[in-house]
Parts: C-alpha cells; structure tokens; sequence
C-alpha cells in the first residue's frame, strides 16, 4: 500500500487547486516536492477547463469568498463530470456560519472523493454542535473515528482526520497513522499541505483509501526526517520540502507505524 | 514590561487578521511561532463572526481593495463592540490617494488600538504632506516622536513607527527601541510581522502601550539572535522563526535596549 | 553587458508587480535581494497611481482574473505613457481559453518591453496550436528561438524563453544562456521570480535585450552557487535568496555562458 509514492513520481499528476491565500505558496512547493505537478486557478471562466486538463482537484476553504465557492463547485462539476478524485478541506469549518453554509453547500452540489479536517472539522460536518477557534481543533463529544466513520457514510467517500493521531477511513477500512513529530503543529500550513498531498496521491492512484494512507504516511515521515534536522519552525519548513523531494518507498515502509481495521 | 511574551503564550490569543497577499504566510507563521494562534478570514459574511472569537483584529492594507476595506471596517467595528484591540498596519500610505483615503476611512470608523507605520506612513496619518516610494519610508519634516504623538493624539491610541530605531507611544508614555538588525529591512515582511505581534501582544495584555512595546522588543531580539546566525535574507527569514520559537523572558530582558521617556 | 547588476543595486528601481497569489511572497523577496523595492498594488483604483511612482512594471497572470486583468491594463496604459518598460510573464497561457483570450487582450492594449515564458507560453502566443499542460511546458512544433523572433517581432519588444537553456531576443540580437541548474525547475516560484528580475533589470537599464540577458545571467549565476548548498527545494529557496543577496558582478561575470548571435 506504502508503494504509490514511486505511482506520484511516474505519472505526475496535475493537481488543480483552488485554495486559501496563507499557505497557496506552500500547497504548490509540497505538491511539485513530491513529484506531481501543482496549478493554481480561481477564475470561474477557466475553473473548469484546467480542471479538465487535472488528475485531481483540491478545494481548501481556509480563505473562502462567495465568488471562490462558485469557482470550486463549478471545478468539482467538471472534476465529477470527468469522474476524477475531489479532496475537500474543511478549513475552519465550525468558525463560523459562513463557512458552515458554504461547506455544506460543496458537499451538496460535489461529489467529493476525499473530506479532510482535523477533528472538530470533521465533527461539524459529522453533526456535532462544536465551534473550532479559528481554524484550530477543539474537543469533540464523540470519538473520533465515529465521527469520521459517520461522514464516509454521508459522502460515500475516504475522511481524513489530522492530528496526533490521523485517522482515514472509507467507512469500511480504517487506518491510524501513528507518524509525525509535534513541529508539525507549530508552522503554519502543514495541514493545507496535507490536503495537497492527498490530491497528489489519489491523482496517481484510484484506490482513494489506499492513496489517503500511502499519501500520509509519506508526508509524516517526511516530516519526522525533517524534524530531527530542525531546531525550530523555520528550519522545520526548509527540512520537510527537503525530506520529501529526497524520500523513497523503502525509508517509508521502514518508518511507517499504521494500524488497520475494518471499521 | 518584556515579560508579556509569557502571556502570549500561556493565553494563546487568537489574532484576526485581514491582511495583504505578499505576507499573509509570514504574518500567520510568526503568530504561530510566538505561541499565539493566527486567523485569515477575509470574506464580508464571516468578518465580524470569526472576528466575535478573537482576542485581537489586525487590519494592514498592503494589497488593499474597496472590498476588502469593507471587511475590514465590519470586522473592526466588531472588535469595538467586543472591547477587542485592533492593530491597524498603515502599509503604503501617502503612496496613492487611494491608500490615503481608505486609511482616513478605516481610521474614522474604526477605534483603533495601536496605528503601525514607518516613518513616512506615520507622517502622512499625522498631516505631512509626503509621498511614500512605494511602501519604502521616505524623509519627513517634522521629528519622528513628534508625528507619533501628534497621531496618538488624534487616534487616543498607541503610535508605533518602525525604523532603525522604533518609537512607541500613546501620547503620555514614549519608548525608543534600539533592538534590530539591518537585515530585518533587507527581507519583505517584517514589517507586516510586526504587527502581527502587536496584535498576539495586545490581545494578551490590556495595556497596549506596554504590550508595543514587550512585543517589538521581542521580536527585534529575535532578529538579532537570528541575524548572528545568517548570510542573507534566505537563511535570516529561516532563523527568524526559529529564534522567536525558541525565546524566553530572560534572554529579551538580557538583550532588550528600551529608553522609556514620559512623552 | 553583466555589469547592470550594479546599476539595479545602486538605482534601486522601484518594480510594480500585478501577479499572482501563489509566488507574489518569492516575487518580491527576489526583487528586494537583487537591491530593487518591490510594490504590489492591484486595486484598480491605485494601480495607475502606483505605476506612476515605479521604473518598471511586472504582469503575472498565473492566477488571473477578469478584474485583476482590468488593473493590469490601467497600469499598463501608465506605464506606456510614462515610458516606463512592461514584463509580462504568460503563466499557463495555453492551458485554458480564458488565458488565450486575456493574454491576448494584455499584448493588444499595453506594449510590452519584455514577454517572458517557458517554451510553450512563448509558443502559444507565437500562434502555435500547444495546450500547455498547467503551468508546465510541453513540446512545441516549431524551433524555440523561432518561435522567440516570431514573437519579437509581432511585439517590437524582448522575448525570453525560459528553460534549461534560456532564449533572449529582441529579434535581431539572440542570446543563449546556459546558466542554472536543475533544482530551479524543481522549486515552484522561480519562473514568477526571473520575471521580477527581468523587471528589476529593465526599470536600471534601457536597453531590454541586454538588461534581460544581465538579469536572468545573474539570477541563474545565483541559482547555480545556490544549488552547491542545497540539498533539495527547501534549503535551494533559501540559498537563492542568500546567493542573490551576495553576488556580485565579478562572480556574474566569471560564471556566465552565455552565446551572444545575430538573431
């Protein structure tokens, strides 16, 4: 399963993204260090059509407008149309109405292959009543893996939730992915990264569940490898695009530390 | 004074922010790296909403539009309602009409706790007639303190003006900060990240003049430490983070170089 | 012809970019490292009073729209009434109709100094049938430096072509450069950058065609001793920022290859 980082680097998925300002810069370097390739574009009279030339689509939230979700329902059409894999961030889902109204605006109208959150996110769109601070994760009623088991339900699709422990399930499979090191909580924009990630992956390989673990597992590892080189966030950044452009299969199958389960 | 950056984070603050699109990454990572949590939320139906959960509003104007200056002055009406301090980043004023105008609207509208600016910007804000290069400083006729006072005056708030030396006042209480390094001017953002950290301060401590004046000390000995480490703006950008993450009271006591002086 | 490194450090034009969200952060560190100071203003209320106060002028449509294209055509009248020289990087064109159609608008209404893209951008607009995969080249039919003259002379201006070797006309001098390194192609941004540097270049010097080939000798002369530091993409950032800080026109001189030709 671990394998498909070889898959990302052969076929180079495009990834077509339309996402927040803060950390657009750091989705398109993590996508072009992995291999596959990143093209950013908002503009609702071109959404679709470089949807159309895509493996994947990204749609992140973080800095929505009305006029961006247009942009990105009008891409997800295109993407379902073409049958190729959305991944939904959930940025700050639960802030506030807006966001709540938008997101599940996107999820009506998209067929969504993959929703990604942390585990508040998650559980907003899951029915709980929680209200993220910003775009951070705040505690939840029920577990986790619930609340992501009952989402799959809902999109009939893979749901991602990061932290300490990620979670990824189909709502048949499930996954724990123990990698990572704390670092990758303080710099701003690893779990936007994330998302990228997940496009690259399930660009490059149709088993979504699958795609979602490998995609991970990589990333965390990568992130693992750049903390023990990084004295602080800063040093942190530079290492894990560094880690990543320099991973291989065999550094991921030997670090990897997932558990699976049927759900 | 300097030991507010243990409030900031012990109260993790989570600071507003409607900013430009060339920093906004900087201005998010170095929130992060002082402990306080950072916020982008720029969309007018979510403005006041994510602003109702912050302990602070920054509003800086570097790629400012008449939309987003409306977000701003509903986000920042909300901050007034709430009690919240807003910092108001004056990025190119006395370039354009423009900027002036949407400045003097902001500055009508909205109570603002703390006005940042370099020279020229705070000179125009307090009635020179300069022209800003850009967002570079320019000369200015009348003396520094002089025009920081003169706009304390007329905002009732804190004045800050950045520079090789910085002054800090609210028209009682005047600060010279000596602290700094010349590659801080060499990289694009700092000045935007200052304020960010006036706003992770401010939002953890209610004396703002007081919060100015810990959280520039703070971050220009961060500066420092991270300048002896660095060969150009690359490397210094890198240390910069690095150095505020791992600062501490005791080493920003050590190392600050504040004249306090009554105004 | 190499020497216009110092006249960028010693003029220090001020460059107006309307770009793009992904690499604005890159576009203006870069300016700033060579010794220009950037500004980044799109409202289109501003964007002529903006223009009016730089030496040059960069368009960037990677993330494009219709009113981020009506600023970049206010400016660019400003800029054409001053006199003041045009860059425009054609990021994607070829990818969508909406590019097409936009970057055809943009080369209608503004003269342009100096049309900058990769070989299938260029190819695009020299009338080649190329859908451009993203924001990545693809294979062109006819021979790149033909397809640079075509385009000079359709602009009466400078074109360059970006790549592992570097094509700079202005239809009737042709230069070759063979500077850079791979790791430039790896790190996303540094395209966007050599258009900053193009326009850091133009707005010290009059003559487009040898201000080009200085900048992008420079620029890639950097990239080059960045490179021997870098381990991949991240520490490369880093070390470009540092090694452009640092250059100095001896080095320039000593590294360049570059074949000069009668067009």
């Amino acid at each position: 399963m671990l394998k498909h980082l070889d898959s990302v680097r052969e076929k180079k998925p495009l990834v077509h993204h339309i996402t927040n300002w803060v950390t657009i810069q750091d989705c398109a370097r993590i996508t072009r260090a992995f291999g596959a390739l990143p093209v950013m574009a908002h503009a609702p009279e071109e959404a679709a059509a470089m949807t159309g030339l895509a493996s994947s689509l990204v749609l992140n939230i973080g800095t929505l407008t009305k006029g961006i979700v247009e942009s990105m329902i009008i891409a997800g059409a295109e993407a379902n149309r073409r049958g190729i894999p959305v991944v939904f961030d959930a940025v700050g889902v639960g802030a506030t109405p807006f966001r709540d109204e938008k997101a599940a605006e996107i999820l009506d109208k998209v067929d969504v292959a993959i929703v990604k959150g942390n585990r508040s996110e998650i559980a907003r769109l899951a029915g709980e009543q929680v209200v993220t601070r910003g775009v951070e994760a705040v505690d939840t009623n029920r577990d986790d893996s619930e609340n992501a088991r009952l989402l799959a339900g809902l999109t009939s699709g893979v749901v991602v939730i990061t932290g300490e422990i990620d979670i990824v399930t189909d709502g048949l499979r499930l996954a724990y992915i123990r990698n990572g090191h704390p670092l990758m909580g303080s710099l701003v924009g690893t779990g936007c990264m994330a998302a990228s990630v997940l496009g690259a992956f399930a660009g490059a390989h149709d088993d979504y569940f699958e795609a979602s673990v490998a995609g991970l597992v990589s990333y965390e590892v990568a992130g693992e490898i750049a903390a023990s080189q990084a004295k602080g966030p800063g040093s942190f950044a530079e290492e894990l695009h560094d880690a990543v452009y320099g991973l291989d299969t065999a550094t991921v199958e030997r670090m990897a530390r997932v558990d699976l389960a049927a759900s």
